[in-house]
């Protein structure tokens, strides 16, 4: 970063918590940020609390910037690319921070920016969104996904590696459709159960404030963003589909485990999910 | 409790995290503890930590106290209560602490208990268990159901609100029924999805460690206690078992969503989940 003379300046679109959480912590490096978000508010915020010192008009135009991050819903990103091929094509780094990085990589690798571009997928977040819920060294101890438009390693990819790590995240390279295959079940199956979770109590009539710490926690994910999570859901539909089938048996089995009255059954369910969470499980367990 | 004169000494049965905290609490009090539990390790450890005043051997000698506190899975605590029924008659207060109350309350009125016992079940807890496991102050602000044996209020009812507000919890008085019809869906329901989801995680080869901060959150419950969870389980299937189905649908419901490519169907849901979360979804929505 500026310290080491590596940025100076960095372009972000999309002053939500992840944009605006990078945002905070580059100011804080002494980079000097450009912004933009189509919430002409959350940019004013941006602006008074002096994170983002160059708003940006919708054209973009002053957008160059050594390192440039979208973060945008990734139904937007691919779009957003191609309307800044040409100042891509100029920066040191083009990254997201996208939960599914099939399309967006696809997208890069059309537009021929295999020099500057490398997804990005940060495991670091909350359920609130937003300008509001930014904050500094939310990607401290986070793992990121790297995903580059080759399998070749390029420069690029060390400078991408660098920009996550100078925010405190460790980096992991995949390959973007292993990664969507692999998120789909370490984080995009952990929020579609939640919300269904959430959706189940809702027509119950119960709501959140009548559970205990335990549900509480299994049913945070259910208040992510609806625009976010549509996005991702959609995009990755495929991989997530496989994943939903599993949990709706793993449920299916345990209520039929229930209704048979079998003790044994029911208690040697409970006792391999426990060795699971105790990282004892064995992988690729025949089911 | 000692301080207002109220309590002098009480005898827990059960010295894992329920019952461990309870017996720090009241030590911290002035209440000078018997205890007893199956695991010898656990009872000595209690002892050497000047918690148990009083290790109390298999056969209960000894065991006489203002209150009885019984906390031990749902399944061994009818059998226990029969076993103490004696003392319990002469005890102010006889209480448990399971997570379903219908049993253990018939048992109590089988055996002429009105007068002394009151169920009690706190939204309190932890994924992990045992005496290692137990902490002061586990009940401040916690939600505890109590369920008496009749519909009409005796005085160890205001015995029992006095014993757990003394704890720092919140009392709330319901019928075992109703109690265990509504702690399927606001506790039951998400252990189980927690579970199921673990499960499902632990059949794709994907162990904890790959999961982000909402994943872990969301698995957190599938770490819970095999022995005590198949007890409240098998005890409380009926409820659960229609819980179960309604959370089953959902997650059905979002996967034929996904597949049937209907962006705004899976909006929808999204958007529900979250209108759930903060708290404004209709009471009893139609499905």
């Amino acid at each position: 970063m500026s310290e080491d003379g590596f940025f100076k300046s960095a372009t972000i679109i999309g002053l939500g918590l992840i944009g605006g959480s990078i945002a905070r912590d580059l100011v804080a490096k002494g980079v000097r940020v450009r912004g933009y978000d189509t919430d002409r508010a959350r940019l004013d915020s941006a602006v008074r609390e002096g994170i983002v010192s160059d708003p940006l008009d919708v054209d973009f135009d002053g957008a160059g910037a050594d390192v440039i991050v979208l973060a945008v819903p990734v139904d937007q990103a691919p779009g957003l690319l191609r309307r800044l091929a040409r100042l891509a094509r100029s920066a040191r780094l083009v990254t997201d921070v996208g939960s599914t990085k099939t399309s967006i990589v696809a997208e890069a690798r059309a537009l021929g920016l295999d020099a500057s571009f490398v997804g990005a997928h940060p495991m670091a977040g909350d359920h609130r969104s937003g300008w509001g819920a930014s904050r500094r060294d939310l990607f401290v101890d986070a793992l990121v996904y790297l995903s580059p438009t080759s399998a070749v390693r390029t420069p690029v990819v060390e400078v991408a590696s660098h920009f996550w790590r100078s925010l405190g995240a460790t980096t992991r390279i995949m390959e973007a459709d292993e990664h969507d295959r692999h998120v789909a079940w370490t984080s995009h199956l952990p929020h579609l159960v939640s919300t269904a979770l959430g959706l189940a109590l809702a027509s119950a009539g119960i709501g959140r404030d009548a559970l205990g710490p335990g549900g509480r926690d299994t049913t945070r994910l259910a208040g992510s963003s609806p625009e976010m999570w549509t996005a991702i859901a959609t995009d990755n539909r495929a991989a997530i589909e496989e994943a939903l089938a599993s949990a709706e048996r793993e449920v299916a089995s345990f209520r039929s485990a229930l209704l048979s009255g079998d003790v044994g059954l029911v208690r040697e369910r409970f006792s391999r999910a426990q060795a699971w969470f105790d990282g004892q499980s064995p992988k690729r367990s025949s089911r």
